[in-house]
């Protein structure tokens, strides 16, 4: 097999605005439903070059443990795309984003390691197969393959050869959104546990596909007809609708903290007050808003501790 | 019409196991779903006696303005037993906790009204008439016609007729509750219009009729088996469900102020500590404790704030 020096590529973080919540296969993170995305500019570089004895990877210039369950997911990955069993990678991988602080950078990581992968090989993948390797490695990876609007199709197939993501070619130039960061530390459950204990225990999660199926037609309906009312109150929904399947799981997913709690609440009355401001939660304590430009500078006023998250248009 | 010339009667205050959310008529406050309730040694007294000009409200001592809602909700109620619209009351009420402050009131005065109304007009209503009666004031009056563990049955017919409580003759005497005040202002928004407005656009509501009916099994075994692991978790599921409801109402509505958020936290971590401690809460920002006697001193020490809620058992 050919291969080169070295590759380097870079994948966006992606957002969800419907979220991916539930597995249907967890070997080839095959989801519940559809979910779609919205790609930020910052993400994941990773570079990748031959190895010697054993995969060595370095995140944010630190070298990562094997012991860690990050290691261990980014081999379990490498195993799929290894020419023989005795051929190891060193990998340089950087997030612009603070890693585990509730924006997701398994789904950039992911996606930027695939198409790292794809050119060190010199594999030509197209979009889709770009698209079903980067799920293996984290579902919603398969996302973060485009700039823009994304939507992720569950599919049937037991195999997932028809699970991936694909663009949609709306652009909403005066949409934005920034993040509030309230904890960078790592959360006390993780994401994939969290998914898992819901699917598992929550008395609420069986309904969930249903609501996806109706939350997907009105973002889908908002996005082509620039409702921003319609896109904000259903991406706060989906997002509050997947907390409660969490605080209902057994035992409850909590992420939520004192400093959430008054996020949210400041959120809420800026908008009894007039303000069309929305929100929308990954699984973590942090919050993200989404708004129009035309309210940029009131959204600042209101949390002058925002960060930007500037949105990848294609 | 004979009547006394005073009636004095005392109701309790109900706390809602699985909770009554959700009406199919208004005018007759007959609900959706079957509910369940303990009934607390505390409550209301309420007084009767005939009035002049007008019905005159005394609630703890002070009389209440007409325009207040308290006020026009009382007399709609009081419409409905005069035996001419001449008949004025003068009704002193005297509740043993705060108002409005997320411990219902307004279903032990109703009940207590009820059973006052009784007593003047000395009509001999069965328990079943009382009950009815009591429901059409507040919905939940229904079940503070009893003491212990009350289910309300939701009933099928037009004129709610059969929509009254039934006592649950099994007693749990080691089990205990506890309330934690975090506020005592009245409601943003009345649990009335919280209820309406979760019902009318909560995406997540059309699911709660088949969540209670798998509560109610679960509950009702629990109290026969005296399994209190299956008892807690059902009840936190089950008012954690209701908010959920609320958060993804439109405009939501969001109780939990960052006290709130506390606290639901410390009670998770005390359960991963081992503690047998659930929580129910209802429409408002106030939490209760659910636990049993040998660990009644572990609650207190962690939560020195503990206002004990007794329960009265028939």
């Amino acid at each position: 097999m050919n291969y080169r020096e070295e590759a380097c590529a870079f994948a966006p973080v992606n957002i969800a605005i419907v979220k991916y919540w539930g597995k249907r296969n967890k070997i080839l993170n095959l989801p519940v439903t559809d979910s779609l995305s919205l790609s930020l500019k910052v993400g994941t570089t990773t570079s990748l070059r031959e190895g010697k004895e054993k995969d060595e990877i370095e995140l944010n210039g630190k070298i990562v443990a094997p012991e860690s369950s990050f290691y261990q997911r980014t081999v379990r990955f490498l195993d799929l795309v290894r020419p023989h069993p005795h051929f190891f990678f060193t990998l340089k991988t950087k997030n612009d984003i603070p890693t585990a602080a509730g924006i997701a950078s398994s789904a950039s990581g992911f996606a930027a390691l695939t198409l790292a992968v794809n050119k060190f090989f010199q594999l030509d993948l197209t979009k889709k197969e770009l698209s079903c390797l980067a799920r293996r490695g984290s579902g919603s990876a398969c996302r973060s393959i485009y700039p823009g609007f994304v939507r992720w199709q569950a599919g049937k197939l037991k195999d997932g050869s028809d699970s991936y993501a694909k663009p949609i070619s709306d652009t909403w130039s005066d949409l934005r959104m920034g993040a509030i960061l309230l904890s960078e530390e790592e959360k006390p459950v993780s994401s994939r546990e969290a998914m898992a204990r819901s699917v598992a225990t929550s008395p609420l999660y069986p309904f969930w596909p249903t609501l996806v199926l109706q939350d997907m037609k009105k973002i889908v309906k908002s996005i082509r007809t620039k409702d921003f009312a319609l896109f904000g109150q259903t991406a706060e929904h989906n997002a509050l609708a997947m907390h409660a399947t969490m605080h209902t799981a057994f035992p409850p997913v909590f992420y939520w903290l004192e400093k959430t709690v008054e996020v949210i609440q400041r959120v809420l009355h800026a908008r009894q007050d007039g303000l069309q401001l929305f929100l929308t939660m990954h699984a973590g304590p942090n919050v993200k808003l989404l708004f129009l430009k035309k309210d940029e500078s009131e959204v600042k006023k209101l949390f002058p501790q925002l960060l930007p998250l500037e949105i990848a248009w294609s």
